[in-house]
């Protein structure tokens, strides 16, 4: 070990760095940007091509979805009406978690039932944290047109069970803060619909 | 909206930022370091004093802790060792979410079981993000002394159940990177070890 001193007035401390703190260093706020909408709706590409934008910008941002959830935290967790809602309260609970250690928290998931959506605003709203659902409303005709792992397909054959929008019901937002209209959007126009909300509503600097 | 044009050059992502981009943008790589040890054995204290001179230093630090996992994400958890080892496992999980976007993570639990500790081991070292184990060494009867919330008191009287030290194993780790006897260590030797350990190590910069 090297012996030089590293730590100096260090004192005893028995609870958490504030928050704000953790703001000044990252010169940001944490809070989290709830994206809901049909399966192939365009949910992920456009988080991630907000979290690339962002993150060109200088700003610390992490998309929470399928890939880094379902296969880890929530792989004990089906498709049942129950584990759907523990699966979208466990990520809410992780979403605050990231918003409040300072990160521009992205989720990219389904979320088909408004009580859990209200849910994670909730708690975000009561721990002071900024929440802001987007709702990614592209018609369901073109989601199945999409349908890059042919799920719909799937779901139309039977072979697929409770699949939202062909099965399973989608409750759509009734106040999103944001409602994207993904069909015929370039990238450079959803990021800037994102990026103006974000700056218009004082979560990021002009 | 303010109508000037904030993105330009923007492509469709498709995936996830690059864990590199993130840690060139915080110039810090993320890890979690998972503090353990019997109850009141000075883990919280350790990883807050740890976690404000990191963030006093620049570093992004965030610990993870009963305050914010027990009445959030793992609130639908109990006390049955089935439960203990799935409240472990998704705070292994929320660690490498953590360490992944770039954080200093810092877990503070009893984590009584070596089996629960060394698989979020695992999936950090299958994830390539590095993780340490800090055994926070303190005898039973000093923690108990301690006891700042009375519970061993309460254990002691059988009102508490599986309370670890009183009726419930703690298993000591048996190769842990770091091994903090608190007992007689000033905040500024416990931090001394701790950055040491991260500096010689490669995960903090001299």
């Amino acid at each position: 070990m090297t012996t030089k001193n590293r730590a100096t007035n260090v004192t005893w401390h028995s609870s958490h760095v504030e928050r704000n703190d953790r703001e000044q260093l990252l010169k940001q706020k944490g809070f989290t940007i709830w994206f809901t909408g049909l399966p192939s709706s365009g949910k992920s590409t456009a988080a991630f091509t907000l979290e690339h934008e962002l993150v060109k910008q200088g700003h610390l941002a992490y998309v929470l979805d399928g890939d880094n959830i379902r296969h880890g935290l929530n792989k004990n967790l089906g498709f049942s009406a129950e584990d759907r809602e523990e699966n979208i309260r466990r990520i809410g609970e992780v979403a605050k978690l990231f918003a409040d250690a300072g990160l521009v928290t992205m989720t990219s998931f389904i979320s088909p039932y408004r009580k859990d959506r209200d849910q994670a605003r909730k708690i975000h709203q009561e721990a002071g944290l900024g929440f802001m659902e987007v709702f990614v409303d592209a018609p369901v005709d073109i989601c199945e047109k999409r349908d890059p792992k042919g799920l719909y397909q799937k779901a139309r054959r039977g072979e697929l069970r409770g699949f939202t929008g062909v099965d399973d019901p989608y409750e759509a937002p009734l106040n999103p803060e944001i409602v994207l209209k993904t069909e015929k959007k370039s990238p450079g126009e959803i990021v800037d619909i994102l990026l103006g909300y974000l700056i218009d509503n004082g979560f990021l600097p002009e």
